[in-house]
């Protein structure tokens, strides 16, 4: 495989669509074809996957349902849209991969669904494959939430499911992906994300261009 | 627990939903309360899985996302309706549950899923939990299919993303049907679904009524 998988990953409102977007624009400056993508959502399938997970009541389904729904997803995406890409040298940045399953899942909901079983879920649905680079952007939960919800105010977007769980979980949330960063320091890069846009878009330039060299 | 869960398994065609409401009625005047459901769709959730699932080109996802979306509803079915109305004194008799799973995924698609893999999709959704009885309906997958066929004809029923996979894999499913009964005989029996429906019924009534001493 010669393009490169980038991830984004955090919690609610801290900047992963605007930042992916710049990222993406910045390669395609640089002459990389780049594709941009997320999840849940994906493709034609994720798209009906993400109405059902994150719109409706946050207490809809339980865990271990959303665990296996997300895999579903992200397998789903791998196979049509991400490992093919990859493959014809398209480099791919995703809003969101495994990393924010575990996050949400495990660290979030209190490990409702077990870390073991959320490896075994890995296991199946993405193999031995993992992104060349994730970027965790890292924010207080209390100005994350505000600018989600501020930003639900003046858009169509209604996707709150997660944002109206309570201010623990958020917390939990964060921590949790600043462990798994943690765990893997080779992969992930955690950066501030409460600084301006342009600010964290030169924080990401540096990192990219210096882990792959451009 | 107290009421009993009784599964209808086998291959398109076999006459599973019109078996399965003739049981129903017979119990109901037993004066048992019972429960119909199926699977994939047993809940609001399951609903939209089972269009996603059942509907469109067969090719349009792989076996891996099929098992995760079929053990997602599986697992959202047993938690939000199958484990409550046992608890409640209610027999649930489901059109589907598991052993489909491993028939189409392993069986019919020729192990795109390893059993393994399925098994411990199993644990995850399922746990240690199985039917307390599960009814195997077999017939020829000609028959079978041709009476799936003229059903759609005179319905609005047209789930039929199955039914186009070639005879072959219909095949596989009826012997993956039969393995797994065997596997397991204290749990499943087979009856020849090559009969007519009062005969099968009768024959239904024997096997649940000596299994349960009513």
């Amino acid at each position: 495989m010669k393009g490169k998988f980038i991830t984004f990953e955090g919690g609610e409102g801290v900047g992963k669509s605007t930042q992916i977007k710049l990222l993406s624009d910045f390669l395609k400056q640089k002459h990389y074809d780049t594709i941009l993508t997320k999840e849940p959502g994906g493709t034609d399938l994720g798209v009906e996957l993400r109405k059902i997970l994150v719109t409706g009541n946050k207490d809809k389904m339980d865990a271990i349902t959303e665990a296996l729904l997300f895999f579903a997803d992200r397998h789903h995406h791998l196979s049509e849209k991400i490992w093919p890409a990859l493959e014809n040298n398209t480099w791919v940045l995703s809003d969101r991969f495994a990393d924010s399953t575990f996050a949400y899942q495990f660290y979030g909901h209190n490990a409702r669904v077990s870390e073991e079983n959320l490896r075994y879920l890995y296991k199946i649905a993405v193999g031995d494959f993992k992104p060349d680079l994730t970027i965790v952007l890292d924010i207080a939960p209390e100005i994350g939430l505000k600018r989600s919800f501020a930003k639900a105010e003046t858009s169509d977007n209604k996707e709150l499911r997660f944002e109206n769980i309570n201010i623990d979980f958020h917390n939990r949330l964060r921590n949790g992906f600043l462990q798994i960063a943690e765990n893997e320091p080779d992969r992930c890069v955690v950066l501030d994300a409460n600084k301006t846009i342009e600010e964290l878009h030169q924080d990401i330039i540096k990192v990219v261009t210096e882990r792959f060299g451009l």
